[in-house]
């Protein structure tokens, strides 16, 4: 057996493994008792299997095996071919994340980031920022030494390195121009599509309730359009929605507000697009590094791909408006495409994230990027922290939160030591923008079919030029051969303005 | 650290590895997708769960640190206490079954018992024997070499080391004795019975149907008044009902037949028995072998007490038989207590194991430990296995199965390699009445109490004498010092004499 050889059999333990976390963590969120003794049996499991997955990716002899697989693949006569070439190159970026810092570190960092997490849950409802704030500290201190020590392997900035971790190749250089485009173009694109909404005919919502098992029939209905196969996934309730599971057995969730099923609708739709792109990475390449989805903004891209470009369109509205009406037995007005498109491309600057639009989205992604590059590199304190958000969302939106829950206390990333994570959402729905814009180019049939509820010649599109590639490119040349240029803001604003201003 | 505190850290991991692949086997029977692709990526997760907690026990320091820590424990100064002394000594116990055979020998077995077993499923419903014969004599000599080099090991002969990995300890010498008195006692008195039955008062069996969600609302009411507590635990549908999950995190399944709610609200409480065993071992020594429960036979023991032995008592069905009736708003004279009582005390040989009642239960074991244990012993080939089933069950049962399906191919076992198993099915029935006329003897208030749907009494003298002692004591010990004699088929014989032929 070559070391190659040695290294695939390695790495596919490793991704087994990690799918049975995947699989428990799952269960953690829809199916385990509520109560704490079942957590903290399950936290013991997790744990278990970290410490046995970073021992195989650490073990004495991987570094050996991969300068021997690397030296092969630099002999001409024993050549990997470009998959297998890809595939060693996914399992050293793996190694060098693994081993670039000590596993005290690790360990530090995780229970840091558990009591900082755990607090935050009350905090957060007290708008509490003192009482969080030396446990996020903590959290903020050791994600920089995570961040020193990985820059070092990876020759890289330490907030680059932190991306890095997310979306494996980003750069300041690559986010910088694009942000910082969006941030100019934002502010008077968002006062003319608020002066056009305010003079076109307001939207009427639709009354509920609306029964959960009817939203989920609904739902199931329109995941099956979009090529969701219930042999190999299901969907079920969680408190926060997520795509989760493995590629061959998808389980996503959402949650059902029986006055509301636009909002959640939508949701199941996005995390379909996550879950499709799970489904459709190459077969032959599961539960290898190659084989494993590109990184969270190739996988935004699908997501927001589907729920953005595609179910957001007039043409997709045009084939669910029916199906909605027979859903929940209704009919009026309310019903009508011209409705649904103007619910759904609603525009209302809001203080949370989670809760935004389309066009407002990015500047809530750009004020994170901002500050956490900044206390990441020493720019800023979080004595800072408060007085910096709230202004840059006075800046960016118009906006002051009347309190730090609405504030900088509403995402659970930086006090669960996500740091770095995201500038992956707004970099996805400018991929998605652009990958959507250069299928369409490509297959002018893919708008009419979805028309019709037929999502095969997007998927078919899809599956060749970004799903079945896996891991195959690094993320700037997926784009580049998927849609002939490099990521480009120009394409997103094209299709905000061509959506809101038209 | 002592070898002892090093072997405690490497156990606990393993053990909380086993806790994951038992959430992944609870899932595969419940929650995961039916597609043979979700099943195929489940295998390679479980594989590699299993590969990895293999080489935790066999890791190539394990057998040093055993020997040294075996060494202290003779060491009167630094000596263990008995917990940890028993703890050690089922590590030893792990240990030499890991390490008795190579791990091509496991794989292959594996690989064996998966062909067989898969075309069992089939071939089971054509009663085609000569097609699944030369994969069963596959697994039979993988499975003889398995017992071959555990037998050595163990220092017993092959078909005991077989029963050892099931029941740790359990030896010819003490099954033979019992089954030949079961064996030479059942024939008579179930004459006795059959003839006592035809003369008295015919059961009425309530007609359906039951709702499934009705029967579920009972059987959840139950659940509780035993003591299952829902905040670490569910009950969920499958098709092979099983007690799984964790002890900090119980998962039990049923199926529900609508037109008998009587077998299935009985299978529930079986497996309720099973699940309190496990939420009652010792906390301080979870995901530690000595805080495990004991072996299948005790495990047995616990499910048939709750069963057989305090949920068909008169006692029980007077607390339950208003829940019943208000549970399916029925009423009449076939949900008086003496008649479910008849129900649940029918007797009726039949061909199908699992569908038997308790006198007739043990012929069917009897005659599997008696034909398993020859083939091991090459006394008997497996073309002579139909014959000779047929004609120990015309002999013990007075029926001829009118073909394989419902004769020698009925149970899974053998197709999947589960040797060794049939006697703790019986053994647990013996020990389960041994075990409840030990408590109400102790306890005078046990059986009034459940008569009153409160079983805090039983559950504290079964925590106190068996539960709470995990695999402190080697099961003939613990036996005898909760009953306070060894294991004696006379208490079995007085129990079903005396609700039998009383």
């Amino acid at each position: 057996m070559t070391s190659y050889n040695k290294l695939e059999k390695r790495f596919g333990r490793l991704l087994a493994l990690r799918e049975a976390a995947g699989v428990l963590h799952w269960d953690a969120s829809t199916m385990m008792p509520e109560g704490h003794i079942s957590a903290a049996a399950r936290s013991e499991q997790l744990a278990a299997l970290g410490t046995v997955c970073h021992e195989i990716l650490a073990g004495s002899d991987v570094s050996d095996l991969l300068d021997e697989a690397e030296g092969l693949n630099d002999l001409g006569s024993k050549s990997l071919n470009s998959w297998q070439a890809a595939n060693l190159r996914e399992m050293r970026h793996m190694w060098v994340h693994a081993t670039a810092v000590t596993a005290d570190l690790v360990e530090a960092l995780a229970k840091a980031n558990m009591a900082c997490e755990t607090k935050w849950r009350t905090a957060r409802t007290e708008s509490d920022y003192d009482g969080i704030k030396p446990l996020l500290a903590e959290v903020l201190k050791l994600v920089k030494e995570v961040a020193t020590a990985k820059s070092e392997a990876l020759e890289c900035v330490p907030y680059e390195a932190l991306m890095d971790e997310h979306t494996p190749g980003l750069r300041q250089d690559l986010v910088d121009p694009i942000f910082g485009d969006l941030e100019a173009f934002l502010p008077d694109f968002l006062a003319a599509v608020l002066d056009a909404q305010a003079t076109a005919p307001q939207p009427i919502i639709p009354a509920g309730p609306f029964p959960a098992d009817q939203q989920r029939a609904l739902g199931e209905r329109l995941m099956a359009q979009l090529g969701f196969d219930f042999s190999q996934g299901r969907l079920d309730i969680s408190l926060h929605p997520f795509s989760g599971g493995t590629p061959d057995d998808l389980r996503i969730t959402t949650r059902y507000d029986e006055a509301d099923f636009a909002t959640g609708l939508m949701g199941i739709l996005h995390e379909t697009g996550h879950a499709l792109y799970e489904k459709n990475l190459p077969e032959d390449w599961r539960r290898q590094p190659v084989g494993e989805a590109r990184g969270m903004d190739v996988h935004e891209s699908q997501s927001l791909l589907i729920e953005m470009q595609a179910c957001r369109s007039k043409e997709f509205l045009t084939y669910a408006a029916p199906l909605m009406k027979a859903a929940f037995q209704r009919d009026g007005p309310e019903w009508e495409v011209d409705n649904l498109y103007r619910i759904y491309t609603q525009v209302a600057p809001g203080l949370i994230r989670v809760d935004a639009d389309e066009v407002t989205y990015p500047a809530h992604v750009i004020l994170r990027y901002n500050i956490e590059r900044a206390l990441i590199n020493d720019e800023m304190t979080l004595d800072d922290l408060p007085s910096a958000w709230n202004e840059a969302m006075q800046s960016l939106l118009g906006l002051t939160p009347p309190d730090h829950a609405s504030g900088c206390m509403q995402d659970i990333h930086w006090f669960d030591g996500a740091w770095g994570y995201f500038p992956s959402y707004s970099l996805g729905a400018m991929t998605g923008a652009q990958i959507f814009a250069a299928a369409r180019q490509a297959d002018t049939n893919i708008l009419p079919a979805i028309s019709k509820g037929d999502f095969a010649p997007l998927y078919a599109w899809l599956g060749e030029h970004i799903h079945g590639l896996g891991s195959l490119y690094e993320t700037p040349e997926l784009i580049e051969r998927a849609t002939g240029k490099p990521l480009d803001a120009e394409i997103f604003k094209r299709h905000l303005q061509s959506r809101y201003l038209a």
